[in-house]
């Protein structure tokens, strides 16, 4: 892995959808970059709590009890064992933070689940 | 702590150097913006690797072996055990991934020690 990456750069290289890039990794941690448009799907992370930070759109993290809305360079931390299900009307790019492993459709594999991929 | 933080509302309510805050916690992981300017203190964390993702100006992160500039977007991450110094010609905005209760000044505390603080 490069010793120095650019976000922006990084979300230059792909197009695809819920298909996140490893942008760095701390200790056993991923730090990384993904683009969304349209409804995930709901699921939770049993054992991790699960960070997103919002750098360019509007994205919607619907929780059972209600939506919370995150514009750029929001923040916000879904705890473990929490339902989600993000959502982007428009196309969002986002950073995810998370240890290293964990699954992006968390305790509801789908055809949705996608392997983290490497920066090109 | 508030459910959603934004890191620019963040970085606006305080303007001391070289003292992190709490922007939000992740399982045992810590994220925290600072604002710097001027030379900090030669360092490293012997247990952890340190991520360092600039927001706004330029970071110079002086290593043994030579410097590491960031700009706006960049993401770097000293590894355990590596000596370095960051240094802002002018002011820098940046954000810190690391694991709770990491100390700023790592192996070498001196008067630049501080605490991470919470945010208003």
């Amino acid at each position: 892995m490069a010793d120095t990456r650019n976000i922006w750069d990084a979300l230059d290289s792909f197009s695809e959808h819920w298909s996140p890039r490893r942008l760095a990794s701390i200790n056993d941690y991923d730090v990384k970059v993904f683009k969304a448009q349209g409804e995930f799907t709901w699921h939770s992370h049993p054992d991790t709590d699960e960070l997103f930070l919002v750098l360019a759109g509007e994205l919607v993290i619907q929780l059972r009890d209600g939506d919370v809305v995150l514009g750029p360079g929001d923040v916000h931390v879904v705890p473990r064992g929490v339902e989600h299900c993000p959502r982007a009307d428009d196309e969002v790019h986002a950073l995810l933070i998370e240890p290293r492993g964990t699954v992006n459709t968390g305790d509801t594999p789908s055809e949705r689940t996608a392997e983290v991929r490497e920066l090109g």
